[in-house]
């Protein structure tokens, strides 16, 4: 018994070691142990002129470094444009399988009747995260989500990662089986965090092959505006070491985009512009260089796939 | 020879007197032969949120007084819920075909599967009429249309006329036939007027049962921005007896129609604008009250199909 027990105790210990020593992701992209990287991820690019515009102003401060296109909302030929001219921005994709605002809508890429489960009453996608979840046909939805990759490497976009408008491809395993199948598939790294997920059944879906970063950092609806600084400053003053990606969503709080999210100050105009201000702000700028925190993006994550 | 000659100018004189005595459409909607009744009629509505607060607030004035729909744009839920609210305001359906501007794009409806003579290379609509229309199976057309009418239906407009964005319906006669036949299959007018085509065989289409306008008036890119006001005064002034549609372009000549319309200043954010700003001034008021016209709309031109 004490034998058996002292036998455990040593695989544990080595265990242990072994996860101890497993590089982590700011090591396996050369970086020390304890470097800070972070990606500032603007969201939403093609749904409206105004968020492509104060996207493409933030890119130009260098602070915002990094965003994903949504490839089924009027606007990507704009963005297209961009990205054709910048190939070497970090653009990824903002899979997207709902259209949340109830003025300005869209649907799928690909033909409708192929996707029928994907579409609300008035042929448009899901309002919500939950209804498309609850109603998407998963060989639907990687249907879906081919197209717009296609749709956009057609356009001349070079996507170099992934991620998923609203969270609706991390809502349940099938869905997210999907989405991992399809990322690697296409060789693209996908926005996972370590900590994302408390259902251990669809953490059970990633592999040690998966390149993923350490956590995910997003400003929530209970932060009061004038606030807006401080909690963003705060927790970068706190930043732990690893990779963290920032998602913010940007716009100008003009009158198209408080048009499109009338009823909805939830990641609305004046919420974008919020975000805004702070990223490109000296502001930002001063409290990155104090706290040693270093800028990367998906590009190179990206290269770490096999 | 004498009395066949003598024969002949009788009857040629019972024609003309039949076609002189044939009522007006003036007449038909109850209002004197030489009545100077006008439409003032703003085109693209739902295509951008700029468009329709444009729309929105130039009827206010009650000086512009109908509009039409474009039904697969981005913008169609914003000015569905207008519609709703608004039953009594004259809004007709802007049947589309193309999608014209660069940076915001458009497709159809129907399942793409369905409608692939509509589609571009990038699966949006063809860019312009003349593509469209080389292109277009009517069989598709007709199947489109008739998806935008339901749309339109389903989200609660009640369309008072129908007309065709960018002329492409105009563009030959089996498009035409097609326009025609939904049309009267929903009893509801198009937007023809006595001496818009020049081509008879396109005007053979039409029988005496039909119900369209004496003339259309619009501006042309020839017009210098400076002389807008005056073209309209102008052609208001000299305007003939019978019903005359004005069609107008709205919108504000803001960031997100610049980016919308960006390379296309024919019918651009500044077109639109001078257009909002005429239509909407107390000079064109003036003009009307100087010049006796009367305000009509496609309503009650509708009022007179079987």
């Amino acid at each position: 018994m004490r034998q058996t027990l002292l036998a455990a105790l040593s695989i544990l210990t080595l265990l242990t070691a072994a996860v101890a020593q497993e590089k982590t992701i700011a090591e396996r992209l050369g970086y020390p142990r304890d470097a800070k990287l972070l990606i500032v991820h603007a969201d939403d690019l093609g749904m409206a002129h105004s968020v492509n515009a104060a996207t493409i102003k933030a890119f130009e401060t260098g602070l915002v470094n990094s965003a994903s296109i949504m490839v089924p909302c009027p606007w990507l030929s704009e963005i297209a444009a961009y990205a054709r001219a910048n190939p070497q921005a970090d653009l990824g994709l903002h899979l997207t399988l709902t259209s949340e605002w109830t003025s300005l809508r869209w649907g799928p890429v690909s033909s409708k009747d192929r996707v029928t489960s994907l579409l609300d009453k008035d042929g448009y996608f899901h309002l919500t995260e939950t209804d498309a979840a609850a109603n998407a046909d998963p060989k639907q939805v990687e249907l879906e989500l081919t197209a717009q990759i296609e749709r956009a490497r057609a356009l001349g976009i070079q996507p170099t990662h992934l991620d998923s408008h609203m969270g609706t491809l991390y809502q349940n395993k099938a869905l997210f089986e999907v989405f991992l199948r399809v990322a690697r598939s296409q060789k693209l790294p996908v926005r996972i965090a370590k900590y994302l997920f408390t259902s251990p059944d669809i953490l059970s879906a990633l592999s040690r092959d998966d390149v993923y970063v350490d956590r995910i950092l997003d400003i929530t609806p209970a932060v009061a505006p004038q606030d807006w600084g401080k909690f963003y400053s705060d927790a970068l003053r706190n930043l732990e070491p690893g990779v963290t990606e920032v998602v913010i969503h940007l716009a100008y709080d003009d009158a198209k985009m408080q048009g499109a999210t009338s009823n909805h100050p939830n990641w609305g105009a004046a919420w974008r512009q919020r975000d805004f201000d702070f990223f490109t702000s000296d502001a930002f700028r001063k409290v990155l260089q104090e706290n040693g925190i270093k800028l990367i993006t998906w590009r190179e994550l990206g290269k770490l796939i096999k």
